[in-house]
């Protein structure tokens, strides 16, 4: 990636680079040199990455590990572990030089010759699930010191829930200038300065070089002040004197107040032309380059070897905190709480966890309840939130909304973690990324609120939940032109289709209050990605009395069956289902027998065997009937078909006016398939 | 929406609402008050809507209509008129009261009693293009705040190339606690700190209150201390003083800097029992409570009636600046640009614009260039941006990965904004709503560049772009797993798709250098919206040598017909068009005949007229080739059909094993073809 910079400029970095490697080569400093061979070593052999943040925060990277991070290379998922997010991804070559460095399995020096290559655990970006000692997914700006917050609040809930003798661990974070200019690291910082999360240490690469070039280019705030504001403790320290981080990080420990650390450093630090220019950010620095680092470093090993004495350095400190873990082991075999410890942590939900809410369908069985799905959703949230403690719930302030609370469940608040439900703000998008942090951390199951069309503020940690098959389950209320007068800025008409397009994500789109305690079941049982449940704020009529098998394990099913053989068949979600059995009634009546399809998961109804799906949508001509765009349905329309809903932006009105006005009726529907019908010639 | 605040709290902004009101009422409160009864009013019966915020910032309002707004209620659409931003959208009735009361054709009391009716102008949220007097569509909190930055970027803008005597206008904005706490409006901010906007007003309604309750709950930060660190002025005032606020103001107009004013209000402001609490904040206050509001405040007129006395200080202040406009009409008429002032705010592209790009596009024909499309795009700029004045583009920090920059074309600098590219930092949300903003003030036709996978981050300002009708346009580079080692996290798969769902956007995937020419000369023709240019890393062998009608423009179109009949029909967008023309080369050889159809863009594709559409995909079996999810595809492809592209999401390696790997190939075209005839009987 080019820089604009003007290439002639002089740079004063280098003359602040050569003062620095003028005095004698301490410890620490040889140290970080091996992470900055490893990373100049493993870019160039790639042919690509990012050498020039791992050589500017190597010197950081190292006071840390060796002295602050409470880890053991010998199990990477130890749950009282210290998590380390390295928020800028980009600098994936000082997370893995650092893994193998401290002797963690399956991070040796072959994997880093296969830095950026298929399959490698050594990924351009740090990639969770890669290697156990990856915690998170980093490379979109903003993400990971937002998840780190998510985690910090995992740690401070599960030490009230759990005591500190199983848990009482920090959340480290080294992030770069773009971490702090995205919006979401606003939304998670201010978050985390109001809770008071004081565990949390955040390690700033204050490099004052961006690709564009240097970060005067547009990045001019006074940073560590607007820190403040938050209610965080600041500090600034030299980026290149181990004394000057170490004692940083010391007070930041002790601190009652989450700390940003602003590190000065050198980007590229040691390379003789391109260290502090953004030339050393994004590509190979090149043989010449490299040779003259190196000689510049003193570095005399060859490429991709670290000599003994430093690496044998680099692996005590592996196993720096190896005691300290076998003494937690031992209190956890003897902790009362064990057993109820390791379920959590496992994501394993409790025994019986939903009797409940198998109560709660039999009474919604026989109540037939008229309710919005939100509310029905609360209903389902009071049965499951008692009985499953990992479930910890909130909004982005659209609580009474969203119907996200349940009584007498506590909130978390600043100095009080013991809670189970937050008060996120009106930050849709930290909440999103922190409970991504949340289901990382582990032994916490979060749920958030907001409305459906705000899923484009919540979309990039959506995506990274998808990613990393993190158990996230968001409750979007108000999910379609039903919501009325708000108008077109707060109606959801493309928003399904796009939340659909993501891999691995589960969108729910419940009929009644059946299907949406049986979709909260299915998004609390399906432990591989995140869900969506799209609920409706006006009334939908109840159209099931069955409260045995959870149909809606299947993605889709026949509701209503055709009185005898199929004419049409009509395939709706949510509150368009009750709309479709309207329909099928007055379709009957002109003696056109419809049957009517309950569709409220595409994604579950894709993975049932083909003979199920073929069965269920049956050979009649089909009408799909969504209050949205037809974008993606012709999937389950083929030839022979017509879409009743939206063809473009809402507006603002009564709900009823707007079904009215953009023709999404039950007299619209029979009018499409009567014409469907008479083009078929098979009525 | 309900709060969650303890309903029996003491409400302690009773009391001082009671002391409030005990002041003699003041004629500025008069005019104040009829703000409040009017919101009052068109609330309750609308049986919906937001009273508490006009009601708390009548008196605000009150001042800065009266006495600083430069405008004329005779010609709203005035161009050198200062621009009023409603950031807090949903106290809308605030914006609506304010342009009846000051004597707007079209906002009268008729239509506030229409307020959230179908096709009323005062819809639930304000909406572009509904009242010509509504600057911006907002609601979507954070939005307004953002894209009032870039209408003040674009005052500084057109000032420095139009003169002081044509454009010397100020931005307003009204913000709420959510506008506060959303990202978008962090990025914006420090965008408008670092670039001096300083006149930019933001006037900050510090009530205490949001929806869940008290601010409190989740919202401590020291705001103005973090608006100080973006390089802001700030100041604090009782929201209910006019003195105050008036001194404030006039303060913030000689400011250096951009100004935020807390105004410390209550909301909802008269009401006896819910003032000051989050029950005024989005629902009516019932007649009991408005009776007794309008007895507090000594409002005695009928509900949507103002006492004649009132209402002509009201329309006095609509006249204010009536002179002003007469003679700026005046310069204007003398002035040696007015042609081209009146030009470009019109939107109105100079004669022979398109000039230079048919010479590239002839230049393209002859040298059959072998490039990325990014790299097409930047040719394209260089033969675009010298002959439209009105182009500017930037880049969230990608400047070189996204080739957005023109040689020769200088930056918008702090102090200097006659420059044409913004270094918009690592704030894709910000830019974008701040592109929306330079849409909206008109003159300008901003253009923006960032990774395609970062749409996401985008994508709450495009969806409001689409929805006010801007051209606003996209460059948006690595557009699929083609760009190899960044890996998953910025390999677009699914992203394509969820724009393709957004009403009004266009969505173009250029094939090769001619189409990306071709592509770039309909986003600019494009003014009923926005436009997104989705573009390859990778080199892309040139696939057409005639330069003569753009083919882009009728959005797909067969690109190589079948030798004979058709066979298959291959129907491939952007980087794939040329795999699918080496599989149609591979099936020749095996007597198959395909055809190749490129798609750059589904949206003008799907505009065409019926024949033209079949005849281009004909009637052979369709195969599908885009290194993307299948998503939507389905429209295009028919029964007998199948599709080659992402199952999921990429991974890191270099980009041609990624596509083997994914088995995107024309190996796998010509499997896929065979496969498909031999189903089909027909080969």
């Amino acid at each position: 990636m080019a820089s604009i910079v003007d290439p002639n400029a002089p740079n004063p970095a280098l003359e602040a680079q050569a003062a620095i490697l003028a005095r004698p080569a301490s410890e620490e400093r040889r140290m970080a040199d091996a992470i900055r061979a490893l990373a100049m070593d493993a870019v160039e052999k790639a042919k690509s990455g990012h050498p020039g943040m791992p050589m500017g925060m190597a010197d950081v990277a190292t006071a840390l590990f060796t002295k602050f991070v409470k880890f053991d290379a010998a199990d990477p998922r130890w749950p009282d572990r210290d998590r380390f997010v390295l928020s800028a991804g980009h600098g994936s070559m000082l997370l893995y030089a650092l893994l193998h460095l401290t002797g963690h399995a399956g991070m040796e020096i072959e994997e880093l010759k296969r830095f950026r290559q298929l399959h490698s655990p050594a990924a351009g970006h740090p990639e969770y699930g890669y290697h156990p000692a990856i915690e998170t997914t980093t490379g979109p700006l903003g993400q990971g010191i937002s998840t780190a917050v998510g985690m910090a609040l995992a740690e401070r809930h599960l030490s009230a829930r759990f005591g500190k003798s199983l848990v009482d661990h920090r959340t480290w974070v080294i992030c770069s200038d773009g971490d702090l200019q995205e919006g979401v690291s606003h939304e998670a910082a201010a978050l985390a300065g109001h809770l008071g999360l004081d565990k949390l240490t955040v390690l700033w690469d204050d490099n004052h070089i961006s690709i564009d070039g240097d970060t005067a280019l547009s990045f001019s705030e006074d940073v560590l002040k607007r820190f403040q504001a938050y209610g965080w403790a600041t500090k600034r320290v030299d980026g290149h004197d181990p004394a000057q981080i170490a004692a940083a990080i010391a007070v930041a420990q002790r601190s009652k107040k989450p700390t940003i650390i602003a590190c000065r450093t050198i980007i590229g630090f040691s390379a003789p032309k391109k260290a502090g220019t953004a030339g050393s950010h994004g590509a190979p620095l090149g043989a010449d380059e490299i040779t003259a680092a190196k000689s510049a470093l003193g570095w005399n090993a060859e490429p991709f070897t670290v000599p003994e004495g430093i690496k044998s350095r680099w692996e005590e400190a592996g196993r720096r905190s190896a005691g300290t873990r076998r003494s937690w082991l031992k209190r956890l075999a003897k902790h009362p709480m064990r057993a109820e410890f390791e379920r959590a942590i496992a994501g394993k939900l409790p025994e019986n966890w939903a009797e409940p809410l198998q109560a709660l369908r039999a009474t919604f069985a026989t109540e037939k309840p008229k309710i919005g799905s939100r509310i029905a959703s609360q209903r389902a949230l009071g049965a499951l939130v008692p009985a499953v403690p990992e479930m910890i719930g909130g909004s982005a302030d659209l609580t009474g909304s969203n119907n996200t609370d349940v009584k007498g469940i506590p909130a978390i608040v600043p100095g009080n973690y013991a809670g189970r439900y937050i008060h996120y703000g009106i930050r849709e998008h930290g909440m999103a990324a922190a409970m991504n942090g949340m289901a990382l951390h582990g032994g916490i199951i979060p749920y958030s609120g907001t409305f459906l069309v705000f899923a484009d503020y919540l979309r990039p940690a959506i995506r990274l939940a998808a990613l990393m098959h993190q158990r996230v389950i968001h409750v979007l209320t108000h999910d379609s032109i039903g919501l009325g007068e708000d108008g077109p800025t707060h109606q959801p008409v493309e928003t399904i289709a796009s939340l659909r397009a993501i891999p691995n994500l589960a969108v729910f789109r419940p009929a009644d209050a059946m299907e949406t305690a049986e979709c909260w079941e299915l998004a609390l049982r399906r432990t591989e990605g995140p869900s969506v449940l799209a609920l409706s704020r006006q009334a939908l009529p109840a159209l099931r009395d069955d409260a045995g098998e959870n149909r809606s394990a299947r993605g889709g099913y026949v509701l209503a069956e055709a009185e005898g053989p199929r004419a049409v068949t009509l395939i709706a979600t949510g509150s368009e289902v009750s709309l479709a059995m309207t329909a099928r009634a007055q379709l009957a009546a002109q003696g056109i027998q419809a049957a009517v399809v309950s569709l409220p998961s595409w994604e579950l109804f894709a993975q049932q065997d083909e003979a199920y799906r073929a069965a269920t949508l049956g050979d009649a001509p089909r009408i799909g009937i969504e209050a949205a765009l037809s974008f993606g349905w012709e999937r389950w329309l083929g030839p022979k078909s017509a879409f009743i809903g939206m063809t473009g932006f809402g507006a603002s009105a009564p709900a009823e006016h707007l079904f009215e006005h953009f023709g999404i009726t039950p007299a619209a529907v029979v009018a499409a398939a009567t014409k469907l019908l008479a083009q078929d010639g098979s009525k």
